[in-house]
């Protein structure tokens, strides 16, 4: 089997002069069309079609490989980072990850069809909700190959047909993983319009994307900061995402020391780099272990910023600025501070938070219970590391992504918040009086 | 018990020089901070605190017809149409129906605290998603006074703050109702600015609150046609509306005459001003009984704009333009087109519909579940009249709106669609490997 990958050059808009806006409406025309047979398909189907790409992935690794090396080779001569390079890089053992994630997603359960709501009137109407996908998706992300995989499975498996934008770094990459999209697809019997990449790389095509109310219904960008912060700020279709992961972890004065040393380090130093990372610190100036607990942290090699009284449990906890409590560091640094019980704590996270995830470490069941009710965040934990903020970790098997925005879906976005619903009316001839 | 109406002149935007911006931002931060209380409200307490409204609403009647008739007469001067005035027209029996509305919704579940969903990982984390409010609510609208108590009672009830702008034509009436919301909101302990009223109506102020990202958590407009479109033109807010209503009913093959005759019937010209009625007719060209369906419209006074195949039903039957099959008349006109089979109609529909309200008339289940399995609309009806659209008809208690857009909610949308969730966490201390 050989999946046919892209010419190297970057291919034309499409037709000679079409515009980025002519280009975005095409390619959503047809990936609408594709996404209606989509939507009729049954569980079992979209399942087999996902298995089919998950084979033709396997089959095609010398060909993606051989993309992945001309785009690595070209990041290299470009001067990426190592850290760039190494989110770029596919090897065969990452290739078969790829391909068993797809498998994986053709493993859960396919919400769509499920009836949310059901009622009769007494006009003996009957209504029910049921699940449908939502449509058409955007995707925009950056330079790791395996979301192109990872979010067409996704989209695929809730029955949306998905349009995606990577970065130029992986282009040949992303062609050479669609093309095998394309290809399980056909074997299948369904239309390779449902999964399309973006055949430019111009950047005003991502603007007629993220401006496509009616063509495009959702835009999902995976990436960084200032990625999500671009498509926010431009987007007029719905975007998916969250912007910050300021994360805040307190430590109750009814905390237990082991768990309160245990729970800090690990929400903080497991990895410092993901949006459930915990970014600040609030002690409570009852719990008697604070020491031990900035101690922990200090010794594993994280630097503290702190404010004053903070700074009193250690001298190497640094001071901190205003916009200390405002920062995602996403690195080992954190700030620290100590707060006049649940209130206060209450009270620094609402100004704060991200609202992406909060957590607090307490054996009172009372304190949990407020914290819990009254946080305003997507996620909120008790006794339990923010670091948990995951789809996987959720049950959900997978990730599009988390979400900090307050309607649709919130935290960890999986197949459910891929679909929307509509209402279903049986009636037997009944008139409005 | 009085109320204390706004003075007569327009007043000023706030502190002197205070942008439109800055208006709405004092505006949130209060609205948003008085939400937080309602957040931590009892079922009761927010229902007892409607009922205090509806007390102060009939106590109000001589404030509230006094300051309705100031807006009448202003109206009048001005020249306003008669339907106009009688939207703006207050009486005694309606404002006693308005205050029993916001009984009425005091009297509907609390969906505020229900859990959505609940699960146990292996790692003995316990998750659940729980409904909560979504935070401040703006509405924006235009002359019919009573939105101001409708909207407002559904944002109270699901715990949420709400920002109100009404017409100009309606603003000393908006004033004295929002009065008695505030009397009754302190009467029963609650912060007024749970519910506030936009002081001036400068029109930059309604563009402020349009693009107030992050202190307006969702807008929802009430109104014509183009006011809808405004908003959804310019809000950067998320718009929980619909723009159209152009709902068919296609009559099958297999319809039961006498059911086809009465559901079009009703679905046209039971009240042809509102968003659920039929603007198009689709009639299968095997349906035996097609010239009566068209005579039974015709004869009730309905004008019909067919196709070729449609007027040769009835002379009477005018020809139909293109403009015609995407067009929302609101008024005694349908149009009519014959069509050949189910694929046919579906495809008219997927091509014209507005995907707000579609009903098939057949007597095939086979049909029916096609139908309703593919037209993608956020209601979809068998055998009933498309007049039921409606909040109130679908047991809802109440609306805030019909909402067409594919997330958050569809179709009529009354407390549910005023909630979003959060998940909560509860742990042992686990960490993370």
């Amino acid at each position: 089997m050989t999946v046919q990958t892209a010419p190297v050059a970057d291919r034309p808009a499409g037709a000679a002069g079409e515009s980025p806006e002519d280009l975005v409406a095409r390619l959503a025309r047809d990936g609408r069309a594709a996404q209606r047979v989509l939507a009729r398909l049954t569980d079992a189907q979209k399942a087999e079609a996902l298995r089919a790409v998950a084979g033709v992935l396997r089959a095609a690794e010398p060909a993606i490989l051989e993309a992945n090396a001309r785009d690595v080779a070209a990041g290299e001569a470009k001067g990426l980072t190592g850290a760039m390079l190494d989110r770029l890089r596919l090897d065969p053992a990452r290739l078969a990850g790829m391909a068993g994630a797809v498998e994986q997603v053709a493993s859960l359960p396919d919400p769509v069809g499920e009836v949310i709501a059901e009622s009769e009137r007494p006009n003996g109407l009957k209504l029910s909700r049921v699940r449908i996908p939502i449509g058409l998706i955007g995707i925009i992300y950056e330079s790791r190959p395996n979301v192109t995989a990872d979010a067409a499975a996704l989209c695929l498996r809730s029955g949306n047909a998905v349009l995606l934008r990577g970065g130029s770094e992986a282009l040949h990459s992303n062609r050479a993983i669609a093309a095998a999209f394309a290809e399980g697809l056909e074997s299948a019997g369904l239309p390779a319009a449902a999964i399309q990449l973006m055949p430019t790389q111009d950047r005003a095509a991502v603007g007629a994307m993220l401006t496509a109310v009616g063509l495009i219904d959702m835009i999902v960008p995976r990436g960084g900061k200032s990625l999500v912060a671009r498509v926010q700020a431009d987007a007029r279709v719905p975007v998916l995402a969250h912007l910050d992961g300021i994360c805040h972890t307190y430590i109750h004065a009814a905390a237990d020391p082991e768990m309160a040393r245990g729970v800090a380090l690990n929400a903080k130093m497991r990895r410092t780099g993901i949006c459930g990372a915990m970014e600040t610190l609030l002690i409570d100036t009852q719990f008697p272990e604070s020491a031990s607990v900035v101690a922990g942290l200090l010794d594993a090699g994280c630097e503290l910023r702190g404010d004053s009284r903070a700074r009193s449990l250690d001298p190497r906890i640094l001071p901190a600025s205003d916009a200390d409590w405002d920062t995602e560091y996403l690195d080992s640094v954190l700030s620290v501070a100590v707060v006049d019980g649940l209130d206060a704590a209450l009270e620094h996270i609402a100004a704060h938070s991200s609202h992406h995830t909060d957590a607090i470490v307490t054996g009172d069941p009372a304190a949990a219970e407020r914290f819990l009710n009254e946080v305003d965040s997507a996620i909120v934990m008790v006794n339990a590391s923010s670091q948990f903020a995951d789809g996987g970790e959720f049950g959900l098997g997978a990730e599009i992504g988390i979400a900090t925005g307050r309607l649709h879906a919130r935290g960890p976005v999986a197949l459910e918040g891929l679909t929307t619903y509509k209402w279903l009316v049986r009636g037997s001839g009944q008139t409005r009086p």
